[in-house]
């Protein structure tokens, strides 16, 4: 059952170290390098000489394969060999392909030396989203008898030199070799970086793509952040700066660069957070509607779904700043022009003391309501790092992401609630007929809230809780019972 | 002395790539995937579909195997196989038990074709701390023959399906066999988590009741942190609102949102922080009246000493919202129109300036140590987070974590000093003969770095340093010698 | 090719468990413990007490050699054997060495025992910087046929107590035998620790330095910081409160702990975050003048590149203190008893209304701008957290330091630059005939926002992009080519 051949291990003859260490117990056996692989580099560029100088750094012996050897050794590191292409490629084990890809059928001559070693290809591709074959198929094809193996093109050439610190330490491979792909995996970890397995080389395209990726999941989140931004700044606009202007022939327009912009923020930030937990409730009512959990989403859902961390953090930043904002605004000349005149005012109108108890209580309420769920969002932020996230079980993530969520959301809410008071019904507030934009902005919040109310109501919340044990509408109880999954409380 | 079977490396048949690989050079004997098994998974619930997908996803075969094939399989990506629960359980070389535990014993016809195989049992409790027998154990007892791994019961299959982003990345395994918890580990690995050994199958009931984790370490520090902000806010309510309300009939009760509250916050916030470095102190002080550290501290010091980054974190993020709070008081309207009646009053008093100087120069001084004492607290949050802390050494992170956060709460001190300025000797600030709370607070600060200004006196700190260098009370000098530890400088 | 003895696997013979695990399946030949080793400590302190613990909890099966055995035992955990050294080291295939290095010589008596045995040097040195030979070098010395293995000394005895949670997880390892070395890595693995390959023992002087190490990357910025932050407080002290004091012999001092610090602060980090992109402008231009990208850059260029991030966070600290600051500026009663005495004056001198529409625009403009400058530079500091830039792949990671970096320095420039307005050039501002500090500030940022653009004009961009593509100048085309390596989009 087992052919002979694979288990001798062939150790190569002047392997280093391999036969010193102690072979009087138990370990022996076990692992990885019997002899380390003399590892060729085809290729002189940054890349190929900070890839030598990582590996000899980690104790591989690397041979340079160059057309001009002479002139190249200088800048190699001192203990790499620098010699000829058919030589370096003839001695190593292993070759790491750092030429241009449309220098690649330069290498053809190698062919019969290159018979059965494994190519690691680290080209990038040069244009984005290429459709076409990727590079390492290329090379696959011009070497049948190698065992192609692509990765290592989203490390540069910089973060080879001074170590995976910024940026990623993930090195994506793919190959239909596993035994090659294995071999590249262990001097990935060997030298600092983490081999992620893509599978076969027919990813090698998604591959090469990778580093032309340009946050893909954010597109969506911050497209909709800055279209509400728009929107909500040309409303508040309209609404606090244009009509007193057309009105009353006020001229407000200092207000732009912060007043409005501070009505804006938190009118964004609401909506995104609402928007954060819409898609866990349209999911709920999906399945509740449907009777079963068993079919798939409509894919906008799904792809939604997957966003909600984003637009949560969208929503914090908006937040966030308009915290700061708020706290700027007694900073400001003109808060300070209008509260001097308004004590010159207070003086030739001999008041006393101007105090509305309504207002002051209004205005407590609503500033500790909103520092409230500024923390709240703070807390969920920082969770949502992926060193945090990544400590905490599944439980607690799902606690902090649930509860502490619809915690802040309620407390937002709150916030907008408060500092809306009675205004809603004042017409005076309804500048062109337009309502105050917290109107507006509350509209979807508290939609979510009281959605989720509804999925607390005790018949809603079994039903579901049925569905989400694998229960479905319209089925014979045995049934059920043979969908015997474990249980999933599912996230959404 | 090694039994034959040992050596006897069982390929499959049919292995994917196995034998294609680089024969030629010296990686060969190295590792991990000579063929890759094929995967059995009993169940077709959600966390077997996720779990097909992303065995598949990286490169696995995968059975299925199910009481209900035909109707199943449409749910599983294409390149899975879906037969019954026999066939599958007979071709796989390991099995995931993805049933329900209630449900394990609806496996026993198979216990023929099971023996010699690994079952992994990825079942969660279905109540909170059981104390009975773990599913592990009870499956293990079911198919004696078999090798049973606990595990995957942490990971939903929601991360699964998106891959280990959000949440723990982490997969607890135990098993009495550890050929069988080694493979599981490899698999782990490949689809990209992180597999925890956590010992024999023993542990199991351990493995199970782990998902229902809700931050066990953050119980007493926020319970802590709650009573001391129950216990100050109604002292502060007491001393700031019902006082001037009984005494001069004066309604101030708009301050219970944010003054008190203000005032609250930052109470705990250094009695928090003095928290965190009592108890140190309290094991140096034990170790300098043993005359040893050979003595185990009492367990409640010892929970202690390793709760002390939860402590700080409360501390931080009370400090915080209370300088989020401060900053807003000028906000308020409230403010607003005390200063207006100001203005008023001093231009009916005829007042120009009511400058004073004393006051002017403490505020300046105790907002300035304040925001010291937030920037340095900010450090120490920082440096908390995992992956920052992870690149640090010991050295740094001590030098972080001690000199840094005893001058965060030097500076913290300072802060409330300067703030009491000398209003603790004034008897109008004694309400209802209550001290001010910075009295209160500034207590057990004052103690720790009394404590610990002690610790710098040249005879206690050699001493000390010879009782942590393994010095003893009594004893013959040779004793000492024998006890020959390396050096721990420990963290307390 | 291969000799005979090392496919011997020499399991010990009472392994543990090693026989059970499923024979039957395709991973048999894969890993890792055939049978686990018996593991010897020498040393009965804290460390040895620590690691013994952490051991059998991973399962391993644990002797410690001990002078007084009957003594010790008690406070090592029950599953381990307190034994003689003579014994312990008999017994166990891996020893590690918990003894102080001073005392190595005590286990002279030991080397017939020791011969093949794989010995774990865990001491410290005991002074900083020390040059001598290394702890391990001398032990390996002592133990000529012994496999010497240097590492964990890098982990103290809390962090094997309670687990890597806190401080660094990894654990340095050298040593001149490659099996020795792969065991004691197999081993930290399992204990839950991260292994790190520094080669070969002459590294072991490195690693027992590396505990001394305290921030050595941080010590460049954190001196430019802290000179920057002297020499602009004292500038800043002769312009706006000795300046009153001698000419109009006003005394303001009561400036010196908020104002004048926020005025330091933001100076410091405008060009603190210049300097974070200086460096790479002097590389641009320097590969521009030479004409090629491959002579080193001088040594003091390189250590800046690899030292920005430090900077930007310097940096970063400063902005947000500052912003803290002034955020504090409306509290203070300083500020307080100006408006009062400012409402005053504006009575008696019967305006009602002192609007400067000037004044206004320009503080709303500077104050948004500023606002927006901090959000970037939080953006920034954020995405340099290791767990976040390690989750971004290579080109996000570059947009996000360089365009969002440079975008930051445009804004927190203009912030600059707005608040200075027209007041660069009103003679009543350059007290002591010195400019005001915003003028000193601003001339490091504009000269980067200026050569920043010099690099986008085409014909720069173009000769930079194919300079940075290999194309060298004064050489033959072919040449360019045979330099043909990956193409590195450099960081800098």
């Amino acid at each position: 059952m087992m052919p002979d051949d694979m288990s001798r291990p062939l150790v190569r003859g002047g392997g280093a170290g391999g036969g010193a260490g102690g072979g009087s117990w138990g370990l022996e056996a076990t692992s990885c390098e019997p002899g380390d692989p003399l590892i060729g580099i085809l290729g002189t560029g940054d890349f190929a000489r900070s890839l030598a100088r990582r590996l000899v750094a980690s104790g591989y012996h690397v041979v340079v394969g160059s057309r001009n050897p002479k002139r190249c050794s200088s800048v190699f590191p001192e203990d790499t060999e620098v010699t000829s292409q058919v030589e370096a490629v003839t001695h190593a084990d292993l070759i790491f392909v750092a030429v241009f890809p449309e220098h690649h059928s330069t290498l053809l001559p190698l062919k019969p030396v290159l018979v059965r070693k494994t190519l690691v290809d680290v080209s990038n591709g040069l244009r984005m989203n290429r459709a076409g074959p990727s590079n390492a198929s290329l090379l696959a094809d011009m070497f049948p008898e190698s065992c192609v193996v692509k990765g290592f093109n989203t490390i540069s050439a910089w973060t080879l030199q001074v170590g995976p610190r910024d940026g990623s330490r993930q090195v994506f491979l793919c190959s239909d070799h596993h035994r090659a792909k294995n071999c590249v995996m262990q001097i990935c970890r060997r030298i600092g970086f983490v081999p992620v397995d893509m599978g076969l080389l027919s990813s090698a395209l998604d591959v090469e793509n990778l580093p032309f990726h340009l946050f893909p999941s954010w597109h969506v989140p911050v497209l909709c952040t800055l279209s509400l931004f728009v929107f909500f700044y040309l409303y508040n606009f309209l609404h606090d700066v244009l009509h007193p202007f057309v009105k009353e022939g006020k001229s407000v327009f200092y207000r732009m660069p912060v007043e409005t912009l501070n009505t804006t923020l938190p009118s964004v930030a609401l909506v995104m957070l609402a928007l954060v937990y819409l898609p866990g409730l349209c999911a709920a009512f999906l399945q509740l509607r449907r009777g079963t959990k068993y079919r798939r989403f409509p894919s906008w859902l799904d792809r939604w779904l997957t966003r909600r961390k984003q637009f949560g953090l969208c929503s914090f930043l908006c937040a966030a700043l308009h915290a700061v904002y708020s706290l700027c605004l007694p900073l400001r000349k003109s808060a300070r022009y209008a509260l001097l005149a308004a004590a010159v005012r207070q003086v030739s109108d001999g008041v006393e003391d101007a105090w509305v108890d309504e207002d002051v209580w209004r205005m407590e309420l609503y500033l500790s309501a909103g520092i409230m769920a500024l923390g709240l969002l703070s807390l969920l932020a920082v969770t949502s790092l992926p060193s945090v996230s990544s400590a905490t079980n599944w439980r607690e993530f799902s606690f902090i992401q649930s509860s502490l969520g619809y915690c802040a959301l309620f407390m937002a809410t709150l916030h907008t609630l408060l500092f809306g008071w009675d205004r809603a019904f004042q017409a005076d507030r309804y500048h062109f007929n337009l309502p105050p934009t917290f109107v507006l902005v509350l509209l979807l919040p508290l939609l979510v809230l009281l959605g989720r109310v509804a999925l607390f109501l005790p018949c809603v919340a079994l039903r579901l809780r049925r569905i989400r044990r694998g229960w479905q509408k319209n089925q014979h109880v045995r049934f059920t019972r043979l969908n015997d999954g474990v249980e999933d409380v599912s996230n959404v």
